[in-house]
């Protein structure tokens, strides 16, 4: 039995990020491509320098044809099934970064046929509701409206489904039960559904690189497979590790109970979930604490700091010590996260707000 | 071994109709049906009482309906893998006649992706071209634009993929292994396709009433399993035998070579296949013909007039009589069959002509 589980649907258990790179065969970020990103970037990014981005598939060529003067473009997603979360903003976030360094055209896919094929209790107008609300934490993220298009899937199928059946007509049943372990229970909606999340790495002539957790890369296996075929060239993809739930590092952030920082969540609540459910590094009272230290690496208000909410190295090495040597409690990691995330959250909610009048900037006409 | 095989995709065999009828779980046309058929119509038409349309799925109850004063609306379609041929008009020329007796509105599906799927050869591109090509010869019957829409899979998808989400949500692979016999090597588009030829039954709130092929009674089969857990009434289905091709009596027209009678083929190419193609009950000499008669149970050319070119039953009575008889030869019968093909031919290309600037007031909008 396997140790961990990371399906596009289903990520379980403590995650060998090694092991899975050897498992999906992606290749893991070196050093040397690190250097390459940021010079091509102009500067660094703190979520690749600390490994959150840690595996690729040919994202070294993308750089080389960026040096040679071939303009990429950026896909990226979410499956609508709840409200936005920190953890899905990780790869957004980067996503932006690229944009504004590399000036690429972004599309961001909204699956709410996905969603809806998967849950049990969910319609249509549900999955479409969350979309809409999802959109919104997009939209505030700063996105260029110039260069970004948000796509919902039964809003624009009529630009996806002719994509979408030229990769459907060369994948075959068999191919979806090894890449997602489909049965012969599987509904036909979610057998199809891996033809329609591909669709967009073509709706631009040219490359495309996706940002994305690490648990989608699936799809897009069965994407490259298919490329050649169709005579269109292969997506490169960057992934990122998935970030914590509340209660460890065990899976990922969650609609679980008090699992996840949601982006509408108030500063109270807020300060009661990371005070209350943060899975804490440290000891169990403060003198054997202050005696042996804390242990950042499963402390998930470190992680978030890390992951997220701290991108100054010096200010992150500067916790991790205090925290390590027991210095710093507990207690007060969490208030320092608890005052970086309402920071954040005060900021993104009222772009947030405002994002209600621009999605019409946004969303993808045709 | 079975001796006959009729699949959405593929006919062979000499066809028992009583057999299938039973395997496919369908009901004969009873006398009684005819005659309430007929009733509700004001008219009896030839195609019902002389068995072309055979059997049913709940005629029975859209009659009742019909009787308290529900309307029903009409759907039929055609994979669009080629020219239209003389058997593709017989259940667009008997819903023509529901159409006008009943005042039904009538959707007519061209599946587009469902032959770029299913056909090897073809591009989306070639079946979008063959859709176009048959619509005309669909609205050259004349049909009411007030009332007939035409819907184009890759072209109206947006209003056709979410109501096939709700049943592709509630089919399973197993289901379509089932009514279809796919296999693990089926192509996903085609395992989701059926969800797709389900759509329509649901563009309108109310029952619907569907002319077709028995061919293409399978996957509503699958439709009529699902409707009730979606909460929509069951579609029924009023089912026509498949026109024999000019080879003979097994399977059915089919674009093999020399083997159907295409709307566009001039009066010389209508002469040259039925001269030298059609499959002739006649015996192998005159003299033998004069003395035994002819058979117009496996004539093509007799099956044609009965099915398709001779409303007149008195006339058909006198053709048939006369060529069991030995009194008629399988020349003199042929040349029948090619006056009526031709004159049919004639005023039909003339309408096809015209509606090629009519094609506005039928495609569907949305």
């Amino acid at each position: 039995m396997p140790d961990f589980t990371v399906t596009p649907w289903h990520v379980e258990g403590d995650i060998d990020y090694d092991k899975l790179t050897r498992q999906f065969g992606t290749q893991k970020i070196t050093e040397q491509l690190r250097q390459d990103i940021g010079q091509a970037a102009g500067e660094d990014h703190f979520m690749l320098r600390r490994g959150v981005f840690f595996s690729h598939r040919e994202m070294d060529r993308i750089l080389e044809q960026h040096k040679n003067g071939e303009k990429f473009f950026l896909y990226t997603g979410r499956g609508p099934s709840g409200d936005t979360h920190i953890g899905h903003l990780v790869p957004w976030v980067f996503a932006k970064w690229l944009q504004d360094r590399f000036g690429a055209n972004m599309y961001f896919q909204l699956t709410d046929d996905e969603k809806f094929y998967s849950k049990h209790d969910m319609s249509l107008e549900d999955t479409y509701e969350y979309a809409m609300q999802n959109a919104l934490d997009f939209i505030a993220l700063g996105f260029d409206p110039e260069k970004t298009k948000i796509i919902i899937n039964t809003r624009n199928i009529r630009t996806l489904y002719p994509i979408a059946a030229q990769m459907a007509k060369r994948i075959n049943f068999s191919n979806t039960k090894a890449t997602f372990g489909f049965t012969n229970e599987t509904n036909i909606g979610m057998i199809f559904y891996t033809a329609l999340q591909s669709a967009p790495c073509f709706i631009e002539d040219g490359p495309v690189l996706i940002p994305l957790g690490v648990d989608q890369d699936p799809h897009f296996r069965l994407t490259r497979d298919v490329a050649p075929k169709i005579k269109r060239p292969k997506p490169a993809l960057i992934h990122n590790m998935m970030m914590p739930g509340l209660g460890g590092p065990g899976g990922k952030m969650s609609a679980a109970e008090n699992n996840a920082i949601y982006t509408t969540d108030t500063p109270d609540m807020v300060r009661k979930k990371i005070t209350k459910y943060a899975f804490s590094g440290g000891q169990s009272d403060v003198a054997e604490h202050r005696k042996l230290g804390g242990n950042p690496d499963i402390d998930v208000s470190y992680q978030y700091l890390r992951m997220f909410f701290e991108p100054d190295d010096a200010k992150l090495e500067s916790i991790h010590a205090d925290y390590k040597s027991g210095r710093m409690l507990t207690g007060e990691l969490k208030q320092i996260l608890v005052e970086k995330i309402n920071k954040f959250l005060c900021a993104h909610q009222k772009k947030r707000e405002e994002a209600r009048n621009r999605m019409g900037e946004f969303l993808y006409e045709e």
